[in-house]
């Protein structure tokens, strides 16, 4: 049958969540464990232990865990799930780890103000600072899909996901992990200099949801 | 019967379309001479005149055109619906037109690189400028509602309408002339020091729409 034909050919591919410990991560490593192999990493191989643990009882599939730099190496593709930008120290780490890979970058700078949120003054995205260190092919995406709802494994979605990379090619493999998630329509909204104006729609996003009533704010594009 | 009652209450209020002329200004003035008596602005009278007979036929009721101070001057609400930011010049000169009024920005500043658009690299927004030349009650809003969209009068509308106001009451007053169209729904998105996240969604959404084979794009919050 062409599709047992198709599962014999496409071997599952393992996506990391560095620093995937917190909601975001939790929540990309149960929604994406349907389609891929899943590590979720953490500075910490025993909470990465119990976050994939976490992660397998959510998705019904069995999830690792590991320190970051080997949950990384163990994959063909890292996101970084992490909520702010990690230093140049902590990324120069990860490296080798991800070299030649596809690293997704979710990462949102954010300021908080009189309880209301907004990008740092810097001109440039916490994705292209994740590109320059880590010289390998970097998309951002996943910045306005809110975390709680994909932790309701049982929840259908309806999101539209912006995600910037420098060409079309690194784009389709950012986008195929993204369509994974039922109910994720990936976007394609340039290369990574346009990151800035898709990691401020978070902060844009958070006030709207908290000056409007609206509990965990996303978009679409209509 | 008390909807006599309330019309016999409240006077129509009148909005100026300053610079209204081009698509948004046309689509934002046949919109709203349903709820409000519209005048659109130009800097030659002539042309305000001739734009003003294509939004009462559009429309079908009467507006009016004027020269936009003119414009200005006799309404009780300025929308600047002019496509970038005006000289400082040209704001100084409306100013004592829109004195004590409440003025609508819905201007966004573009830049285009490579056939794709982004936000200049300037920290602030234009909203911002606005209010900081006029001395008066700004909002911003309209940013991401397509004007041809607008034109198209049979046509109806779902988009959400983010809006800044620097307190909720300046918010209220520019959310019930976006509510005044059927189909918009005004999201207050914090003070305009917030104004820059939201100009931004406009180049941002254009390339989204350019890359993706999305006319006219929009957005919803969700």
């Amino acid at each position: 049958m062409a599709t047992n034909h198709e599962e014999t050919k496409r071997k599952r591919r393992r996506i990391a969540l560095v620093g995937g410990t917190g909601d975001l991560g939790l929540g990309l490593a149960a929604r994406l464990a349907r389609a891929y192999d899943v590590t979720v990493g953490s500075r910490d191989a025993a909470r990465a232990a119990e976050a994939a643990a976490e992660a397998s009882r959510l998705s019904g599939v069995r999830v690792e865990g590991a320190e970051n730099v080997e949950a990384a190496r163990a994959s063909d593709i890292a996101v970084l799930a992490i909520p702010s930008l990690p230093s140049d120290d902590v990324l120069d780490s990860l490296k080798p780890a991800v070299a030649g890979k596809l690293v997704v970058s979710p990462i949102v700078p954010m300021e908080v103000r009189d309880g209301l949120f907004s990008a740092p003054p810097a001109a440039s995205s916490a994705a292209e600072r994740v590109a320059s260190v880590l010289a390998t092919r970097v998309a951002a995406a996943f910045h306005t899909v809110p975390a709680a709802r994909l932790l309701e494994v049982g929840r259908a979605l309806d999101y539209d996901v912006l995600v910037t990379a420098d060409t079309r090619a690194v784009y389709d493999e950012a986008a195929a992990v993204v369509s994974s998630i039922p109910g994720l329509r990936p976007l394609y909204a340039g290369p990574l200099r346009n990151s800035r104006m898709v990691e401020e729609m978070t902060p844009n996003l958070l006030n709207v949801g908290k000056l409007n009533g609206i509990k965990h704010p996303s978009i679409r594009v209509v």
